[in-house]
C-alpha cells in the first residue's frame, strides 16, 4: 500500500466487525460459539460481522464480556 | 476513597453518560446544542445522559463526530 493513502474513515460498524472477527478467531470461536457465550443469536453475530446491524450499546457490552475484553477493545481504530 | 474498593463495574451506558456530560461541559455546550450538532433530539441526548437509552452504535458515532472525539473517547472507563 506504499504511496497510497486511505481516503475513507473506518466506521464504527466496520471497527466492531473487524474486531469481533479478529478476537473471535483468536479464541477459536465460531460465530455460533460466540453467540452462545453472549446469549445472542448466531445469525445476529453474523450480521454484525457483515456490518449490517446498528448494534445497541448493551449488545456491544455483552459481546465484550463474552470475549473478556473492554468495550473499547471492540471499537478501537485500525 | 483510600481503603475502599469499588464493588460495582461501570456499565457501558454509564460510561457514555459520564463522558457525554464531561465533554459537552468542557465545550460549553447545552444538551440542545450537542443535539443540534449531532442532528439528534434534545430530549434524546438528555435521556442518554440519564442512562435511560440503549443507544445504537451509529448514534454513538454521531455524538463522537459532533464532539470531535474518537468513539472510544465516549466509552473509556473511569
Amino acid at each position: 500500500m506504499s504511496g497510497r493513502r486511505k481516503t475513507t474513515v473506518e466506521s464504527a460498524r466496520e471497527r466492531l466487525a473487524r474486531r469481533l472477527r479478529s478476537l473471535r478467531a483468536a479464541r477459536g470461536l465460531s460465530q455460533e460459539g460466540l453467540a452462545d457465550l453472549a446469549d445472542l443469536h448466531r445469525t445476529y453475530v453474523g450480521s454484525i460481522e457483515r456490518c449490517e446491524r446498528n448494534v445497541s450499546l448493551d449488545n456491544v457490552e455483552r459481546l465484550a464480556t463474552a470475549l473478556g475484553v473492554d468495550i473499547c477493545d471492540l471499537l478501537i481504530q485500525e
